[in-house]
């Protein structure tokens, strides 16, 4: 048996892992729970990827007692220093047989990994959300990604959050909702279990799983294709939110990510994207107003989408953390789902 | 020795308890810790409440083994009737010589008893907020109080959250701070001992008090009353914030609470008032241009703060409940702050 590269990409409700041959040969994939250490522990983190990524030698007929050469690992949640180190220690104490070196990454660095050696802007939304600039010369810029307390804007949380505060609000008349509430109000109470506006803060506070809530997403993206009007407005204040973190970026980008074929490339990772049509008016919108306040170089931007799990990369940046080079096919791993040009 | 009442304030951070005679005299008062069950739980709450009612059983010179005659609790997070039922379930079988009878009401229906048995609008902003408004005939509507994952406005959590926020949003360059950050930012590192804002993230998460995280409240009023500009803005906000909630209810309000001495009268509780002067121009402009939407009978308000703890306005309450009437002298339970008349 050659030598075997393992990844993982860990989200804020699901998991994935998988490993590679010494020729980027994809063996095996797994799937598994939200491994982000700051919403599940660092205990749950680590039985969850040990899990996995045991799971993934057996479904390749590898030894599981063997360890693979490296795991490279994406994870939402993976920017601290001090804290990814101890996730490194313990999972090397805890399951000696599992790699034989590890490395740490956020989901944002790990997704841009996968799809390009040469950077661009990564912006996730899934359950959380987050924007990283990757330069030509590596250097990284961020904004976002502090979680559900002090940001996710344009998330599925963020999204669920802004609907059912609108619900609150009205019922309070603190705030006059935009539109009618009557469909949000309707799939919150089927959704959440809950008969009144009281029953839901067990769900806010004692019970709280962000996954579960940010699930609700779901349910306003189905109500947005069938036409409600609350649930529009709300993924177009996603995509304006979303927007405003490209925007936050844009004075940091390298000259030269302007000037290739596809314009700006922006790497849009997570669930929530699958929604792009209901963002796209506030997306678009938000983008269009900073190039028209003066940035001459941007004169066109693509959307591009992964074909493959964030993990890809994560097992990518592993083997070259332990000193191997895993050749991957870039132009296969992504899809470009929306281009816009400036007008002059 | 004659009948005596005990009567309990809970608070997000203190709580209070305070024994009554007959007569409605103060026979001792007692201090404790937050006894919000959904912050603390359940244990906590009833531990915290039954301790300080003990306490000062003995520090009257009563025999703690002899149940006070009612228990009126006047607690933040008092709203939910399952879970008061519960409460009260738990302190009757874990603490038999507590009391005969117990009644649980929310901390701001406590204020208003303790205030005045003709009405008016609650206004609490302590660490979280509400706001409550009494009708002369006993009817209540309320705006707010549903904790900070979903309101909150105002309150001393509000504010430290806001002017946070503003430190990230900054970092990011995902929004404009419209002031200096200096002060705040380093307030924040000084109070949450941290060199940066990653350090931040187990305040948020994996450590979050919410108390402790409110607490910062005091250093922002600091640094409003030492002229820092940003701070001056985060508390403007929050006094925008409160006022908005009292234009929420003002629909609902009776005529006749507009027409005594005071115009409509509105008790404020909680720390935040403290730094009343910080958010006075953003409290009334609020309620200035509600009234210029047309409210014609809106003519004055006041604002009252209680010179006593809202305790006794819940040992009333506790009474009432097991039949005795307690007699509270209400002029000597409040202060006027503030008052303001609209030009006609």
């Amino acid at each position: 048996m050659g030598a075997v590269y393992g990844g993982v990409e860990g989200g804020g409700t699901h998991s994935k892992a998988v490993l590679v041959s010494a020729e980027g040969h994809i063996l095996a994939e797994t799937d598994g729970p939200c491994t982000n250490h700051w919403l599940v522990g660092v205990d749950n983190c680590i039985n969850g990827i040990n899990d996995m990524v045991q799971r993934a030698k057996i479904k390749a007929g590898l030894d599981p007692d063997t360890p693979v050469c490296s795991l490279g690992m994406s994870l939402s949640g993976g920017e601290q220093k001090a804290a990814i180190q101890k996730l490194i220690d313990d999972m090397r104490e805890r399951y000696p047989k599992l790699s034989q070196s590890y490395f740490i990454t956020t989901d944002a660095i790990g997704a841009m990994a996968t799809a390009s050696d040469y950077g661009g802007i990564v912006v996730i939304s899934g359950t959380g959300s987050n924007c990283k600039l990757v330069n030509p010369d590596g250097t990284q810029v961020g904004c976002g990604g502090w979680g559900h307390m002090m940001g996710d804007e344009g998330s599925a949380y963020w999204i669920s959050h802004l609907a059912i505060k609108m619900v609150f609000d009205a019922r309070d008349n603190l705030v006059t909702s935009p539109h009618d509430i009557t469909y949000v109000k309707k799939a919150m109470e089927e959704y959440f279990q809950v008969s009144d506006l009281m029953g839901m803060l067990p769900h806010l506070y004692r019970n709280f799983q962000k996954s579960h809530f940010a699930g609700f997403c779901r349910k306003l993206a189905e109500g947005g294709d069938a036409g409600d009007a609350l649930c529009q407005h709300v993924f177009t204040e996603a995509g304006r939110a979303l927007g405003r973190h490209i925007v936050a970026v844009l004075p940091k980008v390298h000259q030269d990510l302007f000037s290739g074929e596809l314009g700006l490339p922006v790497l849009c990772v997570g669930s929530v994207w699958r929604s792009w049509e209901l963002m796209k008016s506030g997306f678009t919108q938000v983008l269009s107003e900073a190039q028209a306040r003066g940035y001459s170089h941007f004169q066109k931007y693509s959307l591009l989408t992964l074909r493959q799990s964030s993990a890809l990369g994560g097992a990518k940046m592993g083997a070259q953390n332990a000193g191997a080079s895993l050749p991957l096919d870039y132009s296969a791993n992504v899809n470009m789902f929306f281009s816009h040009t400036f007008n002059q």
